[in-house]
């Protein structure tokens, strides 16, 4: 079979499932566009190439991949509309000029199209930090339902952690291939210096702070990397040890109550640059970015915090003086036990979180006195949050299965 | 063996070898600081602090990672210099008060602690663009040298990469196993939704456009991702097939020559975010960001340019309007044969390169006349980098072993 000759029109030109929410009233060319009219009142305008290029026909998509076969360079430049019209089953037809096409637009994925597509967050949970200081417990969810591949379970565990940072699973079997297994029912496992799944626990050898028996501050892993892991996973298989205990903290809830001490200390912490360097005979990452990193739509997006892997850095003498009261202050708000939610990980609990927002530490355990073993992975933000679209797109479909009996 | 019971001072606290390039010819205390200044007139003020949390003694940097086992908050507020000089070999000794505490700075180290330790980039090659239209021929490089292990060859395939945006292996055996074992002599493999290594060639069930016959232009892989690969490695195991000619672009030349021709082109490319999304049954990345994304000190980072992974965007219609004009016109440039290099893959020849910068793609080719097969994964940026720093450590610790006989 020669998937490119499948030429089967598609409905809708992705794996989607649109509910028709809204009927287009009228649909009228004007310069260079077409004018859409709804009848809850809503009108859009959009250029004639913005709805050429989303035509669902097997030239324009290929019906096995439902991804564009063509690019903006084979769209003719005089393109225009011969004509167009709204069907009886309230889809949007159009024939173009010069090419010969007609296409036909779902009216569900067209209302869809022109309301806001650009939000890259659509309909994911929003963040909400915690309110400092915690006094909250932890929030144990059913490790064992999301294991035996319980979609809704899967789906609040993913929820739980995309809003508060932190998605916790008690009830596992603690056994080594637990980790990837469950973190594989999201997305791939984020290698690293570190390999695919690490180990954690006191080394002889050790490369990293992590694998010795020393107390962690809160911090987050791998602050050398430009694009630090969204997601990290830790399991525990054995904890023995006198010591050990899990710290966790909500570091956007911290540099918000740092702001509200001090726009100055919050400001530049947001943006002086800091260089932080992976300590390593096999690995010399290095990377320069402010301690409370933002995106461009200027939201906090990272806290770039692994505090043991700062390199020295140079510059104005006042500003690096300003620098360091201002991250002295912000450790502090971290470090301080009332703003962290703390507890002992038992063999068979999981803590997943969001290692660009919630810092994580332990005490300093005796590995004289027993074994501590966790095994952990990375992950990223974007795995959660596809997982959760696909698991979201799965309930649309079952939906409107129930409600029409087809599938568009 | 307890790992954090290995009291040894470090000399330097990292894993690198530090030449003695100038002399510290005097430290003098100033107010919440000290005053250094060397015998080629280069004078700096640095926080007591900043030299306090870098003291290489056993209690501040663990002596088997060489990473900090202290936060800034363990250090105390009053911190000061109780007694400062300079030593006969040139280290600078500073007794520190209240804590007792004796520490003892390398010339080398600290010289390139105050110089510009800030840059991420070192002494990693510059970027190159390529001049448009393209007039040379790929530079094909030792291959099966890089694949036995010989560094220096290893070297200059990484800096050609970090230089051109591409770096070409020939000679390699043409089995399954080389393209991982070639990439992790520089670091991780980066998984995706295609796996690990991922293999490319006409598949009836193809999940990307990728996996059939059909041509396609240069793009940059995963645009739908918030941080793209920075790397892609491309193997070619049979190519026995008509058609199906590599082409290759330097995305941030023709950036450069969008840039001449019109800066208002190049302007909302640069800054008008542009939803992409995974066209995927189990997968459903999203985000929104410019075709020509920079970073954070105003760069050109990234080409975000896979086309047909591009999602409606909404939004004001002349800017939409000129958005497409300015996105034609981009691959316009890009798909000028005149500004590409071609050639066709032969068995054993890897084509990496710099999916962040250079855009790739291939001439539609006919999978009934042979087959087609190449063997691919991502990597990033960051892991060449890394390994090429690793590299030049290595050949000034040579260095210095060579000139001293001892190594710092």
């Amino acid at each position: 079979m020669n998937n490119s000759d499948k030429m089967v029109p598609l409905v809708v030109p992705d794996f989607d499932t649109y509910p028709v929410t809204h009927q287009l009233q009228r649909a009228t060319p004007i310069a260079q566009g077409i004018e859409l009219l709804w009848n809850d009142g809503l009108s859009n305008q959009v250029p004639v190439i913005w709805l050429r290029e989303f035509s669902p026909d097997p030239g324009t998509f290929h019906s096995v991949t439902r991804e564009q076969r063509i690019a903006l360079t084979d769209i003719p430049q005089d393109l225009s509309i011969a004509q167009m019209l709204i069907a009886e089953d309230g889809f949007l037809e159009v024939d173009w000029m010069p090419e010969d096409l007609h296409s036909r637009y779902h009216p569900g994925w067209l209302r869809c199209a022109v309301a806001d597509p650009n939000d890259p967050m659509d309909s994911l949970p929003d963040r909400k930090l915690w309110p400092l200081p915690v006094t909250v417990k932890p929030n144990w969810l059913d490790g064992a339902a999301v294991y035996r591949g319980d979609t809704d379970a899967l789906r609040i565990w993913l929820e739980t952690l995309l809003r508060d940072g932190i998605g916790l699973l008690d009830g596992l079997p603690a056994n080594r291939e637990v980790i990837p297994a469950v973190v594989e029912l999201i997305g791939p496992i984020r290698a690293s210096n570190f390999g695919d799944v690490f180990e954690v626990e006191s080394l002889p050898s050790a490369n990293s702070n992590a694998y010795t028996a020393l107390p962690l501050k809160v911090h987050s892993d791998l602050a050398t990397r430009e694009y630090i892991p969204g997601m990290q996973f830790l399991f525990c298989l054995e904890n023995e040890a006198t010591g050990g205990e899990s710290l966790l903290v909500d570091g956007f809830a911290a540099a918000q109550q740092l702001n509200s001490e001090s726009t100055e200390f919050f400001e530049v912490l947001a943006t002086l640059p800091v260089p932080f360097g992976t300590k390593d005979r096999e690995f010399d990452h290095r990377y320069c970015a402010p301690v409370l990193e933002h995106n461009a739509v200027g939201e906090l997006s990272s806290v770039r915090h692994t505090y043991w892997l700062r390199s020295p850095m140079s510059g104005d003498f006042s500003t690096l003086n300003t620098f360091y009261a201002a991250y002295r202050r912000f450790q502090e708000i971290c470090d301080d036990p009332d703003n962290q939610l703390r507890f002992r990980l038992q063999p068979g609990q999981l803590m997943a979180f969001d290692n660009r927002r919630v810092l994580h530490g332990r005490d300093a355990f005796d590995p004289e006195s027993g074994r501590r073993l966790l095994r952990g992975c990375y992950g990223e933000r974007e795995e959660v949050e596809s997982r959760l679209r696909i698991l979201y797109r799965a309930l649309r479909a079952q939906e409107q299965t129930q409600q029409t009996g087809v599938r568009a």
